[in-house]
């Protein structure tokens, strides 16, 4: 039974009980969400190292680390110590994006190793095991390769299956045409062969399978914006109401689904996208992908795309997936990883902030409470990286003193504003809040 | 005659020129901005080497960096390759905010070397010149010390003239008190004198010496929150009441003038920030410090600002005070004013596509050009950061070939989606816009 099948009959599971525990949420009110659809708990039972965690407007939002080699550069090793780089740093979920050889070895090694739920996209392994002749890919191919990857323990698989023949012209029009790989693979495939989507076609099997293993299907968003001129236009539009039908027989079949979104996105559009996926995927938990807000920062686009993170979340998102400073340019490494991970984290909980989630301002108001102390061992502890903020404090340290100085190299002690207003308080008898 | 005042008679000066010319604007529409009050071109004429810049929303949104020693860390040689670097990565404004000693010197050092307008912090260089003994300041020094600023080519000065007395309490009660460095200057000096804000109390005096030189006022915002848990309280908008009233004392009198604003503010209040400034202000441009969206992340402060940021310039601001990584830990270094400044052109081009100034998105329909047609030369060029991009891109380039490779290590030759996407279209006839 999936956790969707389960909710619906009004059975708690115990990865419902253990969501709850985690988000301070009553267990029945994540049973509702799961049943309702608009939450999801991504949880294959062949993946024994998993943490199961909520995805959804109900909880904090999560962030998603994307892994895996390319078939120029890294290996399993690599792929690994990322994975534990970007565990630490503190990604909910993460995803095996490998193509090239060895992979289901690598899958194996995240998949011991990862407590976070792992995705992959199954067209990769398919078009790695056909050297990348895109043409030749047998829908019977795909599904073994689902088939065999649910079974080997994958939480959710990206599926690009609202992309169809259609709207491909639409596609073809734009500046950036098709930036998904997963998308690109499936056009590529459909206009050759002449035929229809392998998985919008073969959906129902699709679905077996994955209800089978309980995988949860995160609908690729194979026309996903690659540029800001091609931003929410008919060929995005056209893919979301396809998702839209799919989620609905997600549902009925009782296997749990969420949303991809995109993409390269003016700031101002973001919200106007986020409403529109939760109006026509009926409130499924939505995945984005940044947004990015601008095309002109290479190098930066864990900024340009933490910026429309954070506005996505805010207004509808549930799951970020990250960008990293390598994006446009490059598969990341560990440090950028890093990056992309805190720069998420950041997002993430800027957004439970501004939409007002229960409790998510505590841990800042920690912060402002150490710094009006100078607290700095208590500033470093609730901080999102702890030893990069430690560090960087002790460069320009002057003092020689303990951790108690009550200032920092900014200012210095005569012009420290925090240490003249808690002066100011001494001397009127003020207190803090 | 200042800007202000020719504009008000018609007069179209040299400066304007200048503004329409970068902008792309009919001079006459700047001439009736800045008449109008609704925008201001910091210039003065002793800053032998400026190059004037306009500040308003008819404008595109421009960015200031801070620079300057403080009294443990830096010195003039320091601060002033820091200004390089701030230039060369596109820092519109820059201001410097040196404590403790030689500071006539480095801010001449900074006025000889910066074509963009120069503010400074007068109470900075008082209190210097006092040895931090806040409470022994006279207000006639500070008002020498805002003449000679003036006279010496400063084409911008911070006065935190709109805090009074009687809204001390309103600000110690809060968590973090004060943390303007100026606020909490004033506000010890108003505490031990019981006597109101120096410059409030001699604004008049203050307006002739501006009015003399042409320096453009930006009132301080003394009482910005330091923590969420502080933002847009009663603090922040009593204070900003009385910026709205030395707004109107500034136009009647000719002088130039923007306000400044927060601070640190959750994500969901920046456009009521926005707005509530624009009114109270009377479009009076809005020089905004981030916001910051969240307290937790010292060392990424450059992110949680540049989020801020973005929203601000989409809903009002006009200039944007950067943030470095170094913020709440120490003064920034040369790397790290970079890191900032390109962070903030971030926010400003974003917000621009946002709110939609014709021609911002040019740049990015430009990259996006460029990448679907894989030249990376074209790519670096409009890059914000050509260099880091090209370093990057370098980094892991598989192929030795010229830089027209159709490919970058992220995803390889046979899983480049630009690539296959290419592909479809040459195969299927089909041309991008």
């Amino acid at each position: 039974m999936t956790q969707l099948e389960a909710a619906k009959k009004g059975l708690v599971t115990d990865e419902m009980k253990i969501v709850a525990t985690d988000e301070h949420l009553p267990v029945d009110q994540v049973r509702e969400a799961v049943a309702s659809g608009r939450a999801v708990i991504p949880c294959n039972r062949a993946h024994r190292a998993i943490h199961p965690v909520g995805v959804g407007r109900i909880f904090s939002t999560k962030i998603n680390a994307n892994l895996g080699r390319s078939t120029t550069t890294s290996g399993k090793g690599d792929e690994l110590f990322k994975l534990d780089v970007a565990l630490r740093a503190g990604a909910d979920f993460v995803m095996d994006l490998s193509v090239g050889e060895d992979l289901r070895s690598i899958r194996q090694g995240m998949l011991d190793a990862s407590p976070a739920p792992l995705g992959t996209v199954p067209v990769y392994e398919t078009i790695s095991r056909l050297k990348g002749d895109i043409p030749e890919m047998n829908p019977d191919l795909l599904l073994d390769v689902i088939r065999e990857q649910a079974e080997q323990g994958v939480d959710f698989m990206t599926l690009h299956a609202g992309l169809l023949l259609r709207d491909i012209p639409k596609a073809m029009s734009r500046v950036m045409g098709i930036v998904s790989r997963g998308g690109a693979i499936m056009t590529e495939w459909m206009q050759k062969n002449h035929t229809e989507n392998p998985l919008y076609a073969n959906w129902d099997r699709v679905m077996d399978i994955l209800a089978e293993h309980d995988v949860t299907v995160s609908l690729g968003d194979g026309l996903r914006s690659g540029c800001l001129a091609d931003a929410s236009d008919a060929a995005q539009f056209a893919e979301l109401d396809v998702l839209g039908e799919l989620v609905r027989r997600c549902r009925e079949r009782g296997v749990q689904v969420m949303v991809e979104g995109p993409g390269h996105i003016p700031f101002n559009q973001i919200q106007m996208n986020m409403e529109r996926e939760q109006e026509i995927c009926e409130g499924a938990p939505f995945y984005v992908l940044g947004p990015v807000v601008t095309d002109i920062a290479p190098g930066y686009d864990h900024i340009t795309s933490a910026i429309g993170a954070t506005a996505a979340a805010t207004y509808g998102a549930s799951l970020l997936c990250y960008v990293t400073p390598a994006e446009h340019l490059g598969l990341p490494d560990a440090d950028e990883v890093h990056r992309g991970v805190i720069a998420y984290k950041i997002a993430a909980h800027a957004g439970d902030v501004a939409r007002g989630l229960p409790g998510a301002r505590e841990r800042d108001d920690k912060m402002a409470q150490a710094r009006a102390a100078f607290d700095w061992k208590a500033q470093f502890e609730v901080s999102l990286d702890p030893e990069c903020a430690r560090k960087r404090w002790q460069k320009t340290r002057v003092c020689t003193g303990a951790e108690d100085d009550d200032h920092c190299s900014m200012c210095g002690k005569e012009f420290c504003a925090v240490r003249t207003s808690k002066r100011i308080r001494e001397q009127t008898g003020s207190n803090a809040h």
